[in-house]
């Protein structure tokens, strides 16, 4: 891997500490960082690089998969220098661009700049105009910006954050990161289908009835309020990473080989995407808001009385829609998504529920069998499994149990250590390209409007439980249940 | 079901302590006795009736899966009668008659008689010759016979012991017991199939490249030498029980919908096994036995050194074979089956391994891609896995994962609970006919041949091996493995 620098916008931020160093950590552990790179972290407030060095370090211990080795550890500390910076201060990018020079002398390493954006939306366009101005993203070596969610908040302001983006890099210089993409079990989608015959067997188009996807959390807004209260589930959870899994599913499972690249499959997919007319959401969505509830047996406030949520709010923290691609391989096929906070539990997870092609027979009560479901579970546990139905020999009487595999956590890489390794190696395979982000958009424009526009009932559903019985409706009246 | 008698010759054994008394119960616990049913014991030797019902309780504390319970535990001890019998002795016949007949009025109860002849194979015949001639298998309501192997030691001796049996029942009050069908796994290939369209088109014969069936044991011969000895792995193991697995694959998996009755399909099916000619038995049949060697890190005779064996012995303690069924749908899938003792482990699984359809491309490399295998583990535990490959994200090398569901084997009847009530309620499903045991020896028989002429090696393998290197060979000549 080439030698760079990573400049990290946000460097005292919650994810930085939770995610970011202890992916980068774990990649240097595994001897999947560059010989020699050089990692500068910016924040707000003044601290010396030393005491930046104690809270990264801080940092791996608390969040680190692994545990923290002594070998190495300051090997790996020496690596960062920290720098107080003010976005919309001139002199700071001077000042930067300088600390950036002098550490590509010091450690004599090329011009290659990988920058990560994990601040606020509002500043994007501030910090890539100054990028550009004061020069640094002008680089002898190659240049790659790494954005955070959420890229934008509906299509326009999508569109103008891309514009803004594009005026320092051009999209194959730009890391839309998605985490969902990097759960090692949605990457390997792809190639457990095509090495595997007895899954694909088992994924034949003709004999899968329905696809779901569900994310489901346990937690509520949490101290988002801010931001989610403006966001919904549609914005927050929908657009980017329900969309990514259907599109991932779509693509791979069955794996359709061709030589088409995967980003033009993807965009096709979304395009084939059944539109939803505005008029006629509420036949195919189903929004919901939590009601105060239990979960775990303790008592949790509704959404209204979260902290900074206003008490007359309508906004969604539950979604559920009914989808359709239009292209030959997914005819017929419904794709159910539903996301949620404040359900019974946290999971997410793909189940493809296989036609009931069983016959009533002399040997066979038909009623007793339950359809044979293959299942992707992508966290919090990552494993596939297949329902299947058994008879117990006393009581002659079938009951559903699961071939299943789990994968052991701790041994399997997190999402930003598979991202962030991608993006220093300039792989943009897991990331999502503006005319994914656009089209997702475009596609959920009617539905974001409805909802503004109040064209469908909001659900209330207790905290705690599987979300609105109207859900339930929606795939009923396909005569499917929700797996 | 119906009230009767159940006469069971050879009470005071080794079988009937282990596993009959325990089935009953275990049949007594689940309400699967009839409302009244008179057990008489026999045996060589005078004890009580008191004695005998301490025996029974004996057996239960000892050997039950379930644990004994106070409540009903006289209930079912008082069905049971001693007897002191002397096969040979036309008084004995005619005091058991008696005792039959008191205990039918006692109980009042129809003259229904299951006799169960857990005995030395030679007292089949004056046995049967005497319940007939005293007319105590001469019943107002049913009568049936249940025998334990070994049915005959070869084709002429089988037919000479069915035609002994047929003096006095008639084959459909025959019932040849094989425990191998008893298992429940077994016992549910047929519904497993039908009802798991998931598991219909893992086994689609045209995905299936070969299946794998194997009893293996970690005991040697034990105290069964006399018996042993002479009868060898083909006789013993074989010709039975592996036959029958053979059978029940053939027949249910994939289970192909018919009218025709299972009993007429298992023949079927012997009938179109390739026979192997004598002189070229040895191109399909590898024979082994045991040497000196280890199981679990301790030291163990080999076969020769066994008490009771000779020390120039060709007996075979290992078999292997490959076989071929010719029909349309069997047509070019090996079918190897292989058994033997002191081998490293004890199991009994029947393997299918799927066709490696994968192609070389530029996400895959091909020779990290291990088949995928469906496993229908028999015992010691009860199991369905499948075979997959899965991706290591970090390193991007493929590693096979077992996607698996084991049954708790407490919760499950054991052979012999299941075989009992299916004899006590005149299922023959899963019982051996005269013909498929017939055809089996037939199709056996130049085998025998061969080995007693030495027309073949017999290979020595250690203790604790997974047998001789030749049986590795016999699929390696198909670029196969063992699994």
């Amino acid at each position: 891997m080439q030698d760079m620098t990573f400049i990290l916008f946000g460097a005292t931020g919650d994810l930085a500490q939770r995610k970011l160093f202890p992916a980068l950590y774990n990649l240097f552990l595994d001897g999947k960082m560059p010989d020699s790179i050089s990692i500068v972290g910016l924040g707000r407030y003044y601290c010396s690089n030393e005491f930046f060095q104690s809270k990264v370090e801080k940092a791996l211990r608390l969040y680190s998969r692994r545990a923290v080795q002594t070998f190495g550890l300051q090997d790996f500390l020496t690596k960062f220098r920290y720098f107080a910076f003010d976005v919309t201060d001139h002199e700071s990018y001077l000042n930067l661009f300088e600390l950036i020079e002098n550490r590509e002398n010091e450690l004599d390493i090329p011009e290659n700049r990988l920058f990560y954006l994990s601040v606020a939306p509002k500043l994007v366009d501030v910090i890539t105009s100054n990028l550009y101005a004061n020069g640094i993203s002008q680089t002898l070596g190659w240049k790659r910006i790494i954005v955070e969610k959420p890229f934008g908040s509906d299509l326009k302001s999508a569109q103008q954050l891309n514009d803004t983006l594009s005026k320092a890099f051009n999209e194959k210089e730009i890391y839309r990161i998605d985490h969902y993409l990097g759960k090692p079990m949605v990457q390997s989608f792809e190639t457990l289908v095509l090495a595997n015959p007895a899954l694909a067997a088992l994924l034949d188009h003709k004999q899968i009835s329905n696809v779901q996807i569900t994310a489901s959390e346990t937690v509520g807004v949490e101290t988002r309020a801010d931001y989610y209260d403006q966001a919904g589930a549609l914005r927050d959870m929908v657009q980017n990473h329900l969309f990514q899994l259907v599109m991932m599913t779509a693509l791979h499972l069955p794996g359709e080989v061709t030589t088409k690249e995967n980003e033009i499959k993807k965009m096709e997919i979304i395009e084939s995407l059944r539109p939803i007319l505005k008029d006629k959401v509420y036949l195919d969505v189903v929004r919901g808001q939590y009601e105060s509830g239990a979960i775990l047996d303790t008592p949790v406030a509704g959404y209204k009385e979260e902290p900074g949520v206003n008490d007359s709010s309508m906004n969604d923290t539950y979604f559920a829609a009914r989808l359709y691609i239009d292209n030959p391989s997914w005819n017929g096929i419904p794709i159910y998504i539903r996301t949620g906070k404040r359900m019974d539990k946290k999971s997410t997870r793909i189940v493809f529920e296989l036609k009931n092609k069983v016959e009533e027979s002399n040997v066979l009560q038909t009623e007793e069998i339950t359809p044979n479901l293959l299942t992707f579970e992508i966290s919090p546990n990552e494993s596939i499994s297949l329902r299947v139905n058994m008879k117990n020999p006393s009581s002659n009487r079938f009951y559903p149990v699961y071939m299943n595999h789990s994968t052991n956590s701790k041994d399997q890489p997190e999402a930003y250590e598979l991202l962030l390794f991608d993006a220093m190696h300039g792989n943009k395979s897991f990331f999502a390209h503006w005319k994914e982000v656009e089209l997702s958009w475009k596609w959920i424009q009617p539905i974001l409007e409805a909802f503004q526009e109040d064209m469908l009932p909001l659900y209330p559903y207790p905290a705690g439980s599987t979300g609105p019985e109207a859900a339930n409706q929606l795939l009923q009246s396909n005569q499917f249940n929700w797996w």
